[in-house]
C-alpha cells in the first residue's frame, strides 16, 4: 500500500497542472483562480495523498510533512509579508478541508491559526482592535478545542458562556474557560506554539475526513469508496471579514440556483467571519442590495463572475470575504441549484455559446427532474410530519381524510378533496382512486396491485404506515400508543418521501419549462435506444405521448378489471367453475376491453402499443375469506336461515380457498392462467384484434403487440402463439384485409432468461420484466424485502444499492446478458426491450443501453428521465472521458 | 421424412440378425426361440417401418406391402403344410401387435384371421368339431368388427348376444349379427377373401398404435417420443388352445414375480384361448396343479423356461398354448416382478453365475425399491378410497381420526393409534407427530414447514384433500356436499398414493431383505459419488446411518424449535422488539440445541454433518392473527376488561403484523434474518462449536459442517463467516484446542448461482437447495403450482415431468453447471453437494452424477434407492451401451 509521495505541498501559484483528485475541488478552484489573477489571499494546499498516509499510520502525520509546511509558510511570510508566529506583524492562517467530491459542512475548518498571548496583541495593534483581537483569539481556541478533544458545542458554549464581541475582559475570560478546559480534558497546556497549532490543526482537519457526519453524508449520498480518497488541507492567509462595517463575508452565484436566471444571487453578513454565515446564527442581508451599500464591492464581483463562468464554463457559488473594502475570493465550485435551475442555466449556458449541447445534456442528473415532473411539500425542511411510511407514488397533496370507499365517491361528488385512508388496498378498491386526491395505508408494500394502479393514475401514494391508526366515532383506543386520525381531519401526503402531515400544506406545482421540453429534444437526438411508455389507460398513453413515448412498451389489460364495473363481471368470471358459464362472461368483458384498447390504440396511432394479456394472480379479485366465513355464520345463526344464500356464499368460500396461494408472487397467474383457463387469454386476443381491425377499417393504422406474462417454458408460448394464430385468422377472415399485430414474451422469470434462444424462434419480441426477475433471482418478495430486512442490508453495507431501484448487474444483469446474447444469436429480427419499474432509473438506464436494448418503457412522468439518462449514456459510448452523469 | 425400406418383412427363422427396434419385443423374442429350437408356431413380422410409413401416408399401408405379405404367406404355407382360405384345409393366422417398448394390452390382437363361409367348413373337419369352427369363426368377426369399427365391447354383446360354445346355430346367428352391424356401420358386407380380412386385421393393428388406451398408457409410463416408433405387426400361424380338454392357453413365469424364488410359477385355462386368460373373465388353474394333470407338458415347461433363462440371462415370462398335448410358445419377454422379486432374482442370477454384478445392478429400477422401504395398503386394487389428496409422505397407515392436538397427547398416551386430521398444519403442530401415526390435513401442499417435518419423521401423511370436511358433534352440515369424516371414526391414509379410505386397511410391511442389502453392498462399491442422509433428530440419523449414509448433509437446526417446549421459548424470542431479552431466550434455547447437536454428531462420529442454520420464516411459529383479534375482541368486550392482559396481546399482535409477509416463500428468513438478528445465528453457532468440544474432551472425533441458508451474496457470507469465526475462537480458547468445523452455503438463490466463483472464496463446501432453486427458477411456488396447475400442464403437454420430483435440466441443470464450473475452476477444495428433495429421484441423481457433485443428501429411507441410482450411472458412464436403468 505504500507509496512514496508525489507532491506533498502545493502553492495556489504553482499553476494549473495537478487534478481536483489530489488538490480537492476547494483547492483546485483556489489554483485555477490565482492563475486567472482574482484576488485570492495566498496559500498552499496538503495534497490528498497525505490524507491516505495519515490514516495508514494510524492517525499520524507523515515523517517530515511539518518540515514542508514550514518551508511553504516562510514562501507565504515573503508572499505576504507577514510573519507567522511574529509578536508584531503576525501572519494567521485559516486551515480547511477540501476534498475532490462535495461535501459541504461536515468537515472542519479552523480559522485564526496562528494566535496566542503573543501574537494576539500584535494583531491588536496591526488592525487598531483589541477587542477584535481577542474575538479572533476566542474563536480560534473555541474551534481548536470543540475540533481536536471533539465537545459538543452546546456543552463548550455552556462552559464558557456567550462571548460579547465589544467585551475584551469578557472574551479574555472566556479564552482562559476553553484553555482549562483544555487543561483537564488533555492534563497539557492549550499550545501555544503556532507551529504546535498548526500540526494539531491540519491532524484535525485530516481526521474529520472519518467522522461520523462525514461518512454518513457519503453513505448518504451514495458516494463509493473508489471516489472517496480523501481530504486534502488548505492552509490560506487570514482575510478578516469581522474588521469593522467596511468588511463583511458572503456567498454569491452566477446564477440563481432556484431558477437559473442569469444575475448575482446570494447573500452577506457585514462585520463578521465566514463560518457565521454557514451557521445561519445571523440574519444575512441579499446581495440585491449591495449595489447600494458597497456598489464598488459589487461591480467587482459582477466582473468576476463574469470571468469565471466565462473561464469555468459553469455556473459558480463562490464565497468571499471583504476586509476593509478589499475583496477576497476564498472558494469557488459548481453551483448547487434545483433541477429548474441547473435546467435553464445548461440550456443558456449553451445558447450563449460557453458549452455545446452535449455538455449542457451531461450536466443534469436526470434523477433531480422529479423535483420538476412532480409537486412536492412547500418549505419541506420546516414541515413537521406525524408519521413516515413508504412512498410508493411520487408527488404530494391535500385533502380530507377518508375511510369508505363509498363515502370517497360520495364527497368527491360534492367537490371535496380527499385522501383515502385504509388498512390496505385491494384491486377493487382501485376505481375509488379516481375519486381521491391521493391514497393512504396502513399495511402493505408498494408493489400490490392498486398501487400499481395508483402510480399509473399519478396519484401520490403513502403506504405501510404502521404507525398510524384510524380513530372512529365511539371507539376506545386506549391501547394504543400510536398516531391516530380522525375521518373527515385534513392531512397531506408526500408520496416522494412517504411523510404523513396533519392539516393543509401546500403542494409546489410541476414545472416542465420550455428549456427543458429543448433540453428533451436535444437529448431525443442525441440517445440510441428508443423510450416507450408504460399506459394501462388511453388518459396514461396521452400523457406518455406528450412526454414524448416512442410507443406504449406495457399496458397491464388486468388494471381495467379493477374498474367498478367490469371489475364484477370479472369477479364472477373467476368465481364460477363452469366454462361455460366463464365464455358468457369473458364475451361481456370482451366488448368493454376492446373499447379500452381501441382508445388506447387510436391515441398512439402507429407507434408500438403493447398489451400485456392479464397477469394479477385470480385471487386478488375475490373477496376475503374471512369476511364470507362471518357472513356464513351470520346467516347460519339467524332463527330462519336463508339455505339458499348459505349455500350460494359457501360455494364462493370453497371457489375463494381452491384459488388462496401461499406465494402469490409464485402462484397461479400471467401464462398459467392462460394456459389452465385458455377461454380468458383468447377473449382478450380477440379484444386486441377486433379493435385493431375495427380501426383499419376506418382507415387508422395501429401497431398492437400482445405481450404473454410470465413465460418460462417454450411449450407455454407455443400453446398461447396457437390461440393468437387462430383469432387473429378468424378476424382477418371476418375483416377480409391483414392485420399487422406482433406477438411477444415477457422474460421475468429466471428460467426465460436461460431459455431465451428457444423462446425467441416463437416471436417477434421479447420484454424484459425486471421487477419480477430482481425477486427472483435474489428470493426477495419486494415488498417483504423493502419492509422487512432491506434497510439492515444496507446499513450493514451487504449491499450497496436497492435492487429494486438500480437494476443488480451482478445477477440480474448477467442473466439479461445471457439472454440478449442467446436472442441475438438467434434471431437479428427479435426487438428486446425492458419494462420494469428500472426503466426509470438512470443507472439502470445507463446498463440497459450498454447492453444494446432496443427500448425502454417506463410509467409516463418518468419518460423525461428516461429519454436523459439515454442520451448521458450515448454521450458516455461516445465519449467516454468528458460525459459525467453528475454535475 | 421418406426413407426406403430396409426390410418390410422378417421370417422367424430368419435367425438373430435385427434389433427390437426393428422386430418389436414380441417379435425379436419370436425369433430368438425360433433359433433356440424351441417350439414357436411358424410365422413373420411386419417391421415397425411399416407402422412409420403408415402413419405418414394417413393410416394407409405401403403400397406393394400385401404382395410382401402374400409372398411370406406362401412361405408359411409351404413351412405349416395348409394354404390360407383353402377350403378344405386352411391356414387361420394371428395378427398381434408388438412395439419395442412393453405396452402389455392396450393395442389391438386379432385371431382366427383367415375364416369366411367356406374356410369355416375345412377348419370343422379338419378338428373334427364344428361347434369348435363356428366359436373360432364368431371370435374372428366379433374382434374383426369391435376393431375396425371401434366399437365399445358391451355394445357389441347386447346387439350380438352372449355366445354359447357348444350350440351351433346360436353361433351362426350371432356371426350374421355380427355381419349386420358392419353392413350397417361401413355400407358395405363383411369381407369374406382372406386377403382383404388380413389387410384389414394389418391395418387396425396398426392402427392401434395411435388409439386413446396406447398414446395415455405411453404417456403415463413416461415414455419419451423418440423411443417411441411404432408397433410391428406378427402373423403366425394359429394353434388352438379351444380344441377340447387336452388344449389350454396358459402364462409361465421362470421365477415367482411376488418372491423371486426360483419356481415355475404362473397359471392356466384349459380349453380356451389366449385372450380369456388375459379379460379375467374366467378363473385359471394355478401352475402348481400342471405336474398332476399334465406331466409331460409341466416337464417340458421346465426344460424350456431353464432353456430360456441360460440362453436369455433374465427371468422370463411367457404365453403358451397346448393344443391337444402339444405346447406351443407364443411369446416371451422380460418377467414383469414386484421389486423384492427383481432384487432376490437378480442377486440370484448373479450368485448362480447367468449375470455379474453390474448387470444385476443395472436391472433394479431405483424408484421401485420404494415397495420395500414404504409400508402401503394390501390390496389397494380392491380397497375403495373416500377421498384423494396429496400424498405428502409416503406410506400407508391406519388409525383413530383425531382433530385436536391435546386429545391427541391423551389419546395415544392410553396406547390408541391415532391418525391427526387437521384443517392445515402449523409448525407448532409438528410436536404431535410424535403421538400419530399419520397426518391428514385438508389443506395446505407438501411443503409446508411441518410437513417437511412429518416426511424426516417418516410419518405417512396426506395433504390437500379438500373434498373432506371434519364433522364435529351437534354440528350443522347441511350445506356440504363433500365427504365427512367423525372424531372417532378409523381411518386409513396411504401417503404414496395420496388416499384415504374409512375403516382399518392393513398395510404390508418394509422388506429389506438380505439380497437388498447385498446389492446395495455392490452398488456402493460401484458408484463415485457419495450419498448422505438428511435427518434433523438423532433417530432420523440412526436411521441414515442405518440404510448407508457417508454422512449427514442436511440438517434442519429449525425443526427442533417446533417441539413443544423448545417452541414456546423460540415463539416469545421472536416476538420481543428488546435484543437484550432475545439473547435471553437464545441463551436457554442455546443449551438445547448443544444436546440435540451432540446427539447427532456423536451418531455420525468422524462422518460429516451439515448443521443449516436457522431458515424457516419467522412468522410461521407465531400465533395467527385471526386468533389474536378475536381474543382482543373478547378482552375488550367483556363488561371489566383486563387491560393488562389486552395491552400485552395488543402488543403481540403489532409484532405478528410485523412480520406477516405476502410470500414467504421469498420472505425475511435464512442468512436474512441471520444479518438482521446476529444473535440467533451466534447462538446455534456457539451450540454447534461447544457440542463439537466437548465431545471432542470426551475423545469423541467428530465433523460438525456449519450451512449458511438462502445466500444471494458474498457480502451475506462474509457477515456469517465472521461471526463463526468469533465463536469458534473463543470456544478453542475456552476448551484449550483447536475444531474442525467446516463452513458453507447454500446454493438455493438464483444469485448465488451466477456468483459461485465470488462465494466459493469464502467456504469449504456448497450444497444445491433444489427445491427453493427450482421455485425461483420457474418461479412457480411449489404448494401453489402442485395444488393449482402443474397437474393442466401435464395433461396438455406442456411439460412432461414435474420439476419439483426431476430436476429440469435445461433451466435449474443449467444454472447448476455454471455454479459448479464456476466454483471447480476457482477452488479445487471447494466440495459441492446437493441436498433438495431431488437427492431421492433417480433421474436427478443421474444428472447430479454425470455434473460432478462430490455428494448427495436424501431423506434415510431414500438412500437405498439414491446408492442404487448412483451406481447406474457410474455404470452408463463406464459401459455406455450395455446400462439401462429400466428392466
Amino acid at each position: 500500500m505504500h507509496k512514496s509521495f508525489l507532491m506533498p505541498i502545493y502553492s495556489f501559484e504553482a499553476g494549473v497542472k495537478e487534478s481536483s483528485r489530489l488538490l480537492g475541488l476547494k483547492g483546485a478552484g483556489l489554483v485555477r483562480m490565482t492563475a486567472m489573477k482574482l484576488p485570492v489571499p495566498q496559500g498552499f494546499i496538503i495534497t490528498t495523498e497525505v490524507c491516505e498516509k495519515f490514516f495508514e499510520a494510524g492517525l499520524r502525520l507523515p515523517d517530515g510533512l511539518m518540515n514542508e509546511v514550514k518551508m511553504a509558510i516562510r514562501e507565504l511570510e515573503l508572499q505576504v509579508g507577514l510573519k507567522y508566529g511574529d509578536p508584531y506583524n503576525p501572519l494567521l492562517v485559516s486551515v480547511r478541508s477540501g476534498s475532490s467530491i462535495s461535501m459541504p459542512g461536515v468537515m472542519a475548518t479552523i480559522l485564526n491559526v496562528g494566535l496566542n498571548q503573543e501574537t494576539v496583541a500584535g494583531l491588536a495593534s496591526q488592525k487598531k482592535s483589541k477587542s477584535f483581537a481577542w474575538d479572533c483569539y476566542r474563536r480560534f481556541v473555541h474551534t481548536l478545542t470543540q475540533t481536536v478533544l471533539d465537545i459538543d458545542e452546546t456543552v463548550l458554549l455552556k462552559i464558557c458562556g456567550e462571548p460579547k464581541v465589544q467585551d475584551v475582559d469578557g472574551l479574555q475570560k472566556i479564552v482562559q474557560s476553553l484553555k482549562d478546559v483544555w487543561k483537564i480534558k488533555t492534563g497539557k497546556a492549550f499550545p501555544e506554539d503556532p507551529y504546535r497549532q498548526l500540526e494539531l490543526s491540519i491532524s484535525a482537519v485530516l481526521k474529520s475526513w472519518s467522522s461520523r457526519q462525514a461518512t454518513e453524508y457519503r453513505k448518504f449520498s451514495g458516494i463509493p469508496p473508489e471516489m472517496a480518497n480523501g481530504t486534502a488541507v488548505i492552509i490560506m492567509r487570514m482575510v478578516f471579514g469581522n474588521l469593522g462595517n467596511t468588511s463583511m463575508t458572503g456567498i454569491a452565484f452566477t446564477r440563481s440556483p432556484e431558477s437559473g436566471e442569469k444575475k448575482l444571487y446570494g447573500e452577506y453578513l457585514i462585520n463578521r467571519q465566514g463560518e457565521e454565515l454557514v451557521s445561519g446564527r445571523s440574519i444575512p442581508s441579499q446581495i440585491e442590495t449591495l449595489a447600494s451599500e458597497f456598489p464598488n464591492v459589487e461591480t467587482r464581483l459582477r466582473d468576476i463572475t463574469k470571468t469565471l463562468e466565462e473561464q469555468l464554463k459553469q455556473p459558480q457559488q463562490i464565497e468571499f470575504t471583504v476586509e476593509e473594502n478589499d475583496l477576497y475570493l476564498l472558494q469557488t465550485r459548481p453551483a448547487e441549484m434545483s433541477a429548474i435551475a441547473n435546467v435553464k442555466a445548461s440550456v443558456d449556458l449553451c445558447h450563449e455559446g460557453l458549452i455545446d449541447k452535449t455538455t449542457a445534456l451531461s450536466r443534469i442528473d436526470p434523477a433531480a427532474l422529479e423535483q420538476m415532473i412532480y409537486p412536492s411539500v412547500e418549505h419541506e425542511a420546516h414541515a413537521k410530519p406525524i408519521a413516515l411510511g413508504i412512498g410508493a407514488s411520487p408527488g404530494s397533496t391535500s385533502g380530507i381524510a377518508v375511510f369508505d370507499l363509498m363515502r370517497a365517491k360520495e364527497m368527491a361528488g360534492k367537490g371535496e378533496q380527499i385522501i383515502l385512508v385504509r388498512d390496505e388496498v385491494r384491486p377493487e378498491d382501485a376505481y375509488a382512486f379516481i375519486y381521491s386526491a391521493g391514497v393512504l395505508t396502513l399495511r402493505g408494500g408498494k408493489t400490490s396491485h392498486a398501487i400499481v394502479v395508483a402510480r399509473g393514475m399519478g396519484k401520490p401514494c403513502v403506504v405501510g404506515c404502521s404507525q398510524i391508526f384510524r380513530g372512529l366515532e365511539g371507539q376506545n383506543h386506549s391501547f394504543r400508543s400510536q398516531y391516530v386520525i380522525n375521518e373527515g381531519q385534513k392531512i397531506t401526503i408526500d408520496g416522494t418521501t412517504g411523510k404523513v402531515y396533519l392539516g393543509e400544506i401546500k403542494s409546489t406545482s410541476t414545472k416542465i419549462t420550455k428549456e427543458l421540453m429543448e433540453l428533451l429534444q436535444w437529448a431525443n437526438t442525441e440517445k440510441n435506444i428508443e423510450i416507450r411508455g408504460n399506459a394501462d389507460t388511453p388518459d396514461d398513453a396521452a400523457l406518455a405521448k406528450r412526454y414524448g413515448a416512442e410507443g406504449i412498451g406495457l399496458c397491464r389489460t388486468e388494471t381495467m378489471f379493477t374498474e367498478q364495473d367490469m371489475g364484477n363481471t370479472f369477479k364472477r368470471m373467476i368465481l364460477t367453475d363452469d366454462t361455460n358459464e366463464r365464455k358468457l362472461m369473458l364475451l361481456e368483458l370482451n366488448i368493454r376491453q376492446k373499447s379500452v384498447f381501441r382508445n388506447i390504440l387510436r391515441q398512439m396511432q402507429n407507434l408500438p402499443v403493447a398489451l400485456r394479456l392479464l397477469d394479477a394472480p385470480l385471487h386478488e379479485f375475490l373477496p376475503r375469506e374471512e369476511d364470507l366465513i362471518s357472513e356464513i355464520e351470520g346467516i347460519m345463526s339467524r332463527p330462519d336461515p336463508d339455505n339458499q344464500l348459505g349455500r350460494e356464499k359457501e360455494q364462493v368460500l370453497r371457489r375463494v380457498r381452491e384459488l388462496k396461494e401461499s406465494n402469490p408472487m409464485l402462484g397461479h397467474r400471467g401464462v398459467r392462467v392462460g394456459i389452465s383457463y385458455p377461454e380468458i387469454y383468447e377473449s382478450q386476443i380477440n379484444a386486441i384484434c377486433e379493435a385493431a381491425a375495427e380501426l383499419k377499417q376506418n382507415g387508422i393504422a395501429v401497431h398492437p403487440q400482445i405481450l404473454v406474462p410470465q413465460v418460462s417454458m417454450l411449450q407455454e408460448l407455443k400453446a398461447i402463439r396457437g390461440i393468437f394464430e387462430n383469432v387473429k385468422k378468424a378476424v382477418e377472415s371476418k375483416y377480409k384485409f391483414g392485420l399487422n399485430i406482433e406477438f411477444g414474451s415477457m422474460i421475468e422469470v429466471v428460467r426465460s432468461c436461460l431459455i431465451a434462444d428457444k423462446i425467441s424462434t416463437c416471436v417477434d419480441f421479447i420484454s424484459f420484466g425486471t421487477n419480477d426477475l430482481t425477486q427472483a433471482v435474489f428470493s426477495f418478495s419486494r415488498e417483504d424485502a423493502e419492509s422487512k430486512f432491506l434497510a439492515a442490508y444496507i446499513d450493514q453495507n451487504i449491499i450497496s444499492i436497492n435492487p429494486f431501484q438500480t437494476i443488480d448487474e451482478e445477477g440480474v444483469g448477467m442473466l439479461m446478458k445471457l439472454a440478449t446474447m442467446q436472442t441475438r444469436q438467434t434471431s437479428k429480427k427479435v426487438k428486446i426491450g425492458i419494462c420494469g419499474e428500472h426503466g426509470g432509473d438512470p443507472a439502470s438506464i445507463n446498463f440497459f443501453s450498454e447492453l444494446g436494448l432496443d427500448y425502454i418503457s417506463t410509467s409516463p412522468r418518468r419518460i423525461p428521465i428516461a429519454i436523459l439518462s439515454a442520451a448521458q449514456s450515448s454521450i458516455k459510448k461516445r465519449l467516454p472521458s468528458t460525459a459525467n452523469s453528475k454535475t
